[in-house]
């Protein structure tokens, strides 16, 4: 089957470049994400998807709230990578951004998002690797006007890469 | 709950443009959907979201197969139109655009498409309005290289609207 599958089609799927959040009692922690998808729009409801192996999950899976920021096309590389390469098991990456506390308690990181959402789970799909959360947004603000950091400007002009945990990723052959 | 919610915030969130088809014994249709997106890289998995109004959507939960073209950015609004606005209820989208019968027996529009997928759907979930549809990749094939259009690009450029089936459909105040 797999003779019949060209993996440089994925990379003419087109997405965003997010922050996804989460928090228990103890901890809070986020990720970069490409996939904050809205799904419906009555009620207002939106997917994320995200890698078993992450810190995140877990935080998602145990609070069933997560936030998602709308990073800003300027949004520096040194900026992202702790969210995208670390594991927030192994160090705070909030310590050093700016976050709000929403009122699903998960942290709002508000330093190069043109927009934030905080989302309530509802449902929870097991696609092996990952996990599809689908959520009703409880809160949405818009921060400021801008362009929206995309995928492909992430790969082609900030020549970034998918980290291995990103349902995109492809090892270098 | 509404006066927390900025709806203004959704336009933030960054899609691709494809045509989604599908098939049972009889017929054939596809449509216009902003919601293709890989989930998982191993095995190779993507979602599709589809209102349940559509005839696409009664097609794929039918036939559980569906096809994505990726279209690219240079897709005319004419190509677009009867794809995004008319259901196939009542006329034969297929009738004059190019298309092959794929694997899984959906029809593949190639016509301004960089690439082409067929998914074979391993789960749904019901999302009131819409439905997530979960498959595997069953054939891609990249058709040429080009730049792939964007929502974005089809409201800001091509100053296209969001059909009120879409997701992402917002009434005018």
């Amino acid at each position: 089957m797999e003779s019949n599958i060209d993996r440089s089609v994925f990379r003419d799927l087109s997405y965003g470049l997010y922050i996804v959040t989460s928090k228990d009692a103890e901890r809070m922690n986020g990720q970069v994400v490409n996939t904050v998808i809205q799904v419906t729009s009555e009620p207002p409801r939106i997917a994320v998807i995200i890698n078993k192996k992450n810190y995140t999950h877990e935080l998602i899976v145990k609070s069933k709230v997560f936030s998602a920021s709308v990073l800003e096309e300027s949004t520096p590389m040194a900026f992202l990578g702790p969210f995208g390469f670390r594991s927030g098991r192994d160090f705070d990456k909030l310590s050093k951004v700016s976050f709000q506390e929403g009122i699903t308690g998960c942290p709002l990181i508000t330093e190069h998002a043109l927009s934030v959402l905080e989302a309530e789970v509802i449902d929870q799909v097991d696609l092996g690797t990952h996990t599809v959360f689908i959520g009703n947004v409880v809160r949405s603000e818009a921060l400021k006007e801008g362009t929206p950091l995309t995928y492909q400007y992430y790969h082609t002009v900030l020549k970034g890469k998918s980290p291995p945990n990103a349902p995109t990723f492809e090892a270098r052959k």
